[in-house]
Formats: structure tokens, C-alpha cells, sequence
């Protein structure tokens, strides 16, 4: 069953929510420059009929629900992409394509964690992406439960032979994600035999969160894995009180040759300078342990929603606009590299790239990195959303799938800022479409939509970083 | 390693406890009744000693760390009690016994749910307990989404050969939990090959709960299985997109013969009238997929507490206090009924039951039933544990465990009460001690103390209940 398309039905309410926009808009008119003048309209537009109904969370419900998870190497990603091309083509954007990636294909198999004794019992465990399994029958050993790499250097002597867990108190992600990442190898230096990780986010339901990890070159690989931050604090417990424990970790985790998949893009062709390229996306793959809602459904849905809103409003920009659904983001970066090389000739011409990668939540505004005078032109525009709490212009932006073209070519780069727990789910079996609020949907569209179709619009291209 | 006995370190601190709260008791005289003069000092002095230190929340993560799940049937569960045992002799409890007791043996073994089409994924599921399993290979089958017992009776010509799914969003365990109990037989009724309920709990991270489920005499059995309120509400979206959905349900659950097990009691007795008996307590097994460190050790733990506590400051009361731990509250109320069966010579002399099954969260006070003076007499004794926030009695008192004998002997019974969010993890992967704040069990031991000996020691039994 297709849903009903809003260019139809809702269109009398999307009018009436873009006058009051545009009242709105008005009435803030002293705090908006006036070289925007022209776009007041037009944002207030974007807005009312992004305002108009739950159309895109209804839409991110229905790719998630039916898709579920789209770990690198399934049919559920391919059949995603597959998908969405079409129901991009049925929106009336022009040159919907995939493009050829070849992606590591890991498959996580069965996995579990006993504590053997002192009484029997099962632990929650996500492997880590990119881990190798355990050996049939798992791996039975001591645990020795560090709270450093510091810590884990100064028990040196202890390693050998134990699996060592790593129980680190969240203290944000880009802090605390090193020993999820790294940790295998620093414990196999020592001699360990695998290694635990308490998950990388805040206190859940015992809730794992997986990643990725790698191994150094020079180190024996070992099995990695996480367990939830409580099932860690209590081996901390029970090493403290002195409790001797085993453990049987085992993972079939392995990996299986590269397998196809593509990069999905479609665009609305510039009017004016097609040459010139605003592009804007997220990833399409996620784990799998849920449906990759927030992780990064959600920021391939406000995306994607943006080029839908000015086709459906008749608004086509001077310079192109395109939308890149990129793959393979959480385990290879496949997709983002593939991305680069395949448009080298085209990335002088690219304007602006903007990744949506934490969440679909409250909106904040956007990050940014670039030129100063660049910054004023964002800072400018970012007004114009004020009506929907999104026009703080952040000190950095960026994300990883436009990482390698952004660096090659010294792009503008801005990246969706919103509130909200992402981390709480972030990788998780809760990364599911319920903890999206279908306003914010809505609202995270209309303030990509309006910040694209200003820079791909206005008279003079938006300065290169320098 | 044993944990330091706090008798001896903290002596002088539960003093100075003991202390302050006197002081602050005496500062409160004009509202507490004057019979209660001569049990200031000892309230005092219980409230003192239970706050001075984490002695019980560490007993507390000890008894969970060590032993984890405590199902009926598993060893697990007996050798809790064992180590309990010799806890409560080196507590310097007296008369420490088992009583045995058959249990059921119910085993959940292996079980998944899977989303075949569209697109293969996994679902978190947690079998009922008390659920038969699936003929190896699992079920498959269409699922049936329904939100009410009505609903599913207005349906009813489809029932035959589905999944029923019950979608019925959570409004309060008393009013939710029949779709648990209930479920699976009503949906046999109508042709059903399996049922899956939305797990009876508010919203939490894609947590299922499990919890008991019984069988009609006079309809087919089917497996059934709790699933979370995400999956619940991703599958209701979906049969209301007209999306074709199959699962494959599996289950290994079965039962193996009854097996023995005990309820486990210690007391002090009483130093006039020892025939006449206080009983305090809680259940000591859990459901399986977690600690159970709030369904019930943590009942356990300030029962018992509350005793320790009395021998620690050397207060013998008039009468026998005694803490009975009972086995197989869960899924059998197998310890209850064999505790009023072996002391039914006794019942007419328990002047008191008190149970501890909801938590060990924020103290509230107490629920209370019996006659209308036996109320006064307890409303009057819970103002000493004003100071502690202890001193609410609610309209209603009782326990599963103590349930059979309480009804048997018109026997007063009061039940811990607390705040916090107990449903969000009861029966869940998430009841573990982390959420459990070592000052809620000291405030709560320290109310079960002080009202468990002013009931015992005060010179006038209890009046019966009418």
C-alpha cells in the first residue's frame, strides 16, 4: 500500500502553514538580513509544507519497519536502496542511480557470554564490528576487569591468558569510543585472550551498543565484544570482592568476501549553473541489531525530504541539488571513498556538503566548517529558521561519508545539529523509529531544505574553505 | 573474601546515627503518639545503625553478583539459599532452617523470533514462563495484531492459524498484565497457533519482560512469548500498511519434573511471649533473565536486614521476630503454600506478616490490612519513621508469599511500599542491582526494623484482622 502522496491532499494545509510562516517570518524581519529578502518566501514555504504533515516520519517508519536492519552485505541494505530509488522516482527527482561499492561483508553468527562460575548464567553481548569469532567451543578464561589503558599497562604482568574487560564510565563518545575501537589490540600486546568492552554510552536497560573496531598490524587478533555498562560494573564487583570467575566467550564472527552494494543518489538539476553541485545525505547502512532509525534512517529520510519539498513546490534552485544516500559508513567507509574517487572532476564544482549522522531530534541548527566569510553567509541563513529553534551555526561540521571529499577539495562542510539521547541508542537494539518524534522529522527537513535551497540559490557561490 | 561485619568498624558512626535521629525524633514528639515514648530510643537506634553504612546494599550485589538468576529448578537458586544460610548463622540469627519444598521446573531454553519477510531480522523476545516451546523448526505463521481481548473476539475469523500479537499499550501492571496471564488460551480459543504480548511494562530500550502465564483446562496450549512495546507497535504498523508480514517463532521451553528446593527462615526469639511470632519476608527465587535484584533480593536483603539489625544493637523483642525467604513466588507459589501448610499450628499465633516484593526503592511506608484499631496501632508507630519518609499507610497490605496464610488466620499483613520505577524493569534483563541505591535499602531496612520490633516488642498483641 502506498501512502497517500502530500503533494495532493495536505496542499491547502501546507498553504496555510507557510503563510504563517511567512507571518512569522515577517514579523522577524529586523533580525534577518536583508540580502534574504528574496528567500522569505521561500523558507516559509519549505516550512509550511514541511510543517504540514508527518509525511517523512511516516516514511522512515515504513523504510525501517520493512527493511530493518542494513548491515553492509545484506539483502535488507540492497533491498532498502532498491527501494528508496523508487519511491524517488515516483517524488519526480531526476537521475535517481545507484552506483557500484564493493563492501566488507562481516557477519556476526551466534554470540554469547557465560559466566561459568560461580553460578551459570547468560550476559547481554554484542560482538564488535570487524571481530573475529572465538574458536568453536569459545574461549574459557579469567576475566581481568581494568578501568584504563593506563590501568590495564600497569597489570601488565596479569594479562596473559585472561580475557580483559575494559569497564570505563561513559564519558562521552569521542572520549570514551578508544576502547571500543583500539581496545582488542592494546589487551593482546599483554597476552590477552579477547577482549570486553562496557558499551560506549550512558547507563541503559543493560543495554549493549555495538561498533566498530580494528586490529594493529603488529598485534595477535582477539576477540572483541560489548557488554552492557552493568554487567561490567559487576565484574568490577566481583573482582574487588575477590571472586575468582570464568567466562566462555563465543562468537562465530567472520568475514565473508567483499559483497556489491551502491551509493543512491538523485537530484532537481540547477536551472541556472547545473554545474555546480549542492550535495547533502547521510549513510543508508546501520548495524543490525535494530533498525538503524536514528543511526542514520532518519538523516536519509530530513535529506532526502528536503529535495522532495522543492519539487513539490515547484522551487528549482540555480545550481543543482543532490542527495546522497552513501553506504557502508559504520564498517569500511566504503561508500564515502567510492563516492570521491568516482566524482574527482566534479568536486571543484561542489558547492557545499551537508551530512545528517547524529539523530533526527529536537533541532539545534547546524554545524560548520569553512571560510569565515563563508560562516557570516550560513550564519545569515540560519535566521531564516529561527521560527523552527534551528539557526545556531555550530564551530564545526562535517560527518564521515563527506569526510573524503570534503578534504580533497576544501568543501564548505555543514552537519545537522540536533538534541536529544542519540548515544543512549546509538548502535543498540533501541535504535528503533519510536524514540522519533515525527515534528522533528518534519522540522529537521525544513531547516536542511531551507539552508540548501538558499546556498544552491543565491546569486553568488558560497566562498571555498580556505 | 567476607565483607568487614559492620558491628565492629562502625560502631561509633551508627552511634552518632543513632544520635541524630533521636535528636531529630525528639524534635518531632509533639507528633508522635505518647504510648510510643519508650520505643524512641530503640527506633532511634535501629534507623542509626542502618544508615551508617552500604552493609546491605553490598550484601545486596554480592548475593546477585554471585548467584545471578534464581529460577525454581536451578542450581542457582539453591545455592543462594545455601550461602544465605550461612549468612544469617554468622549474623548470629538463630534457629536458621530450611523447610523443603517441590518446585516446578520450568526451562526456557533456547528461543527467537524472527521477521522472515520482509526482510530477515531478529526480534527480542522473551518466552512466558510456563509456556510449552515450538515443535523443533519453530512455528511460522502470519501474525494477528490485536489491541483488546474485544478486539480479538471481533476478529475472530482470522485468528486461525496466526501469531496473535496483543498491542495493548501499558496502563498499569493490575490492568495489563491479564494479556500475559491470559493470552495465550484466549487466542487458542479461536484457532491461534501461538501468541506474542507487548511485555507489560512502560517503554524501555526495546526491553522485553517475561513473567507467568497459565493455561485454560478447556483450550488447545500454544507457546507464548513476550516481545517489547517497539516490536509490538512496529508489527501493528505494519498489518495497518497492509504489509504481509511472516515470523518464525521457536521456543525449547519446556518443564522437567518438580524438583526440591526450601523456603529459608531465621529468627530471634522472642524473650517473653516466643510462641507468639512476627513474620517478615520476601521471595528468594526470580525469573531467569536477570538478577532479580529487585524482584525480590532486595525484599530479601531489608528483611532480613531488619533483623540483623535488632541482634547487631542487641534488641530482643517481647515477642519472635523471624524472616522467612520463600521459594518459587514466581511460577508456582510453591514456598507459600507449603509455609501455611507446615506452620498452619501456628498461624493463630503470627501476630503480624509483612512482605517486601516491590522494589527497594525511595521509602514510602507501608500498606496495611486488618481491623480499623490494628490500623491506628501501625499508623501511630510508622510516625518514628518520619524521619526516614516511611511513614505513609496505604490502604492495602499483603504478598504473594504471604497471601495463603495471611488469608488461612485473618492474619494482619503489611507490604513494603516504595516509589520508584520498578515496572520498567521487572522481569527483565534490566532488574540489576545498579538500580538500587545503597541509602533506599539501608532507609528501608531501618523501617522494616523499627515497626517489625515495635509490633513484636509493644506489650499488647496486634488485634487480629475482622
Amino acid at each position: 500500500m502506498r501512502r497517500s502522496v502530500p503533494t495532493s491532499v495536505p496542499r491547502w494545509c501546507a498553504a496555510i502553514g507557510a503563510l504563517l510562516v511567512a507571518t512569522s517570518l515577517a514579523g522577524r524581519a529586523q533580525t534577518i538580513p536583508s540580502w534574504l529578502d528574496s528567500y522569505r518566501e521561500a523558507a516559509g514555504r519549505l516550512i509550511g509544507a514541511a510543517l504540514a504533515n508527518d509525511f517523512a516520519w511516516q516514511r522512515l517508519a515504513e523504510l525501517t519497519d520493512t527493511f530493518g536492519p542494513r548491515l553492509s552485505g545484506t539483502r535488507n541494505l540492497e533491498d532498502a536502496i532498491a527501494w528508496i530509488a523508487g519511491e524517488m522516482r515516483a517524488d519526480g527527482l531526476e537521475d535517481v542511480r545507484t552506483e557500484p561499492v564493493m563492501v566488507p561483508h562481516w557477519v556476526r553468527g551466534e554470540e554469547t557470554l557465560e559466566i561459568v562460575s560461580p553460578g551459570p548464567r547468560s550476559l547481554a553481548l554484542l560482538g564488535l564490528g570487524g571481530s573475529l569469532g572465538t574458536p568453536p567451543g569459545g574461549i574459557t578464561a579469567e576475566p581481568l576487569v581494568v578501568s584504563s589503558f593506563d590501568d590495564l599497562d600497569a597489570r601488565a604482568a596479569e594479562v596473559s591468558g585472561r580475557i580483559v574487560v575494559y569497564n570505563v564510565p561513559y564519558q562521552g563518545y569521542g572520549t570514551t569510543v578508544q576502547y571500543r575501537t583500539g581496545g582488542a589490540s592494546r589487551a593482546a600486546r599483554h597476552g590477552a585472550v579477547a577482549a570486553l568492552v562496557r558499551s560506549i554510552g550512558p547507563m541503559g536497560l543493560r543495554t549493549p551498543h555495538t561498533g566498530g573496531m580494528r586490529y594493529d598490524a603488529d598485534q595477535p587478533e582477539i576477540p572483541a565484544a560489548a557488554i552492557s555498562a552493568e554487567d561490567a560494573a559487576m565484574l568490577q564487583r566481583m573482582q574487588d570482592r575477590g571472586t575468582r570467575v570464568t567466562l566462555r566467550l563465543s562468537m562465530e564472527a567472520h568475514f565473508e568476501p567483499d559483497a556489491p552494494s551502491s551509493n543512491l543518489m538523485a537530484e532537481i538539476p540547477g536551472r541556472d549553473v547545473p554545474e555546480e553541485i549542492v550535495v547533502i545525505g547521510c549513510h543508508i547502512d546501520s548495524w543490525d541489531p535494530a533498525m538503524g532509525a536514528s543511526d542514520d534512517a532518519g538523516g536519509c529520510i530530513v535529506t532526502w525530504e528536503a529535495l522532495r519539498l522543492m519539487k513539490q513546490l515547484g522551487l528549482q534552485p540555480r545550481r543543482t541539488v543532490r542527495v546522497v544516500l552513501w553506504t557502508n559508513e559504520e564498517n569500511g567507509l566504503r561508500g564515502a571513498t567510492a563516492y570521491r574517487d568516482a566524482h574527482a572532476d566534479e568536486l571543484d564544482r561542489t558547492v557545499m556538503m551537508l551530512e545528517s549522522d547524529s539523530g533526527v531530534f529536537e533541532p539545534a541548527g547546524f554545524g560548520f566548517t569553512g571560510s569565515a566569510e563563508a560562516r557570516r553567509i550560513v550564519t545569515d541563513i540560519a535566521t531564516l529558521l529561527d521560527v523552527i529553534g534551528a539557526n545556531r551555526i555550530g564551530p564545526q561540521g562535517g560527518g564521515a561519508d563527506i569526510g573524503p571529499s570534503v578534504e580533497a577539495a576544501n568543501i564548505p562542510a555543514l552537519s545537522l545539529e540536533v538534541g536529544g539521547d542519540y548515544f543512549l541508542i546509538h548502535h543498540s537494539p533501541a535504535d528503533t523509529v519510536d524514540r522519533i518524534d515525527p515534528a522533528d522529522v518534519a522540522r529537521n527537513a525544513a531547516a536542511i531544505a531551507v539552508m540548501t535551497y538558499v546556498i544552491a540559490d543565491m546569486p553568488e557561490r558560497l566562498p571555498k574553505t580556505e
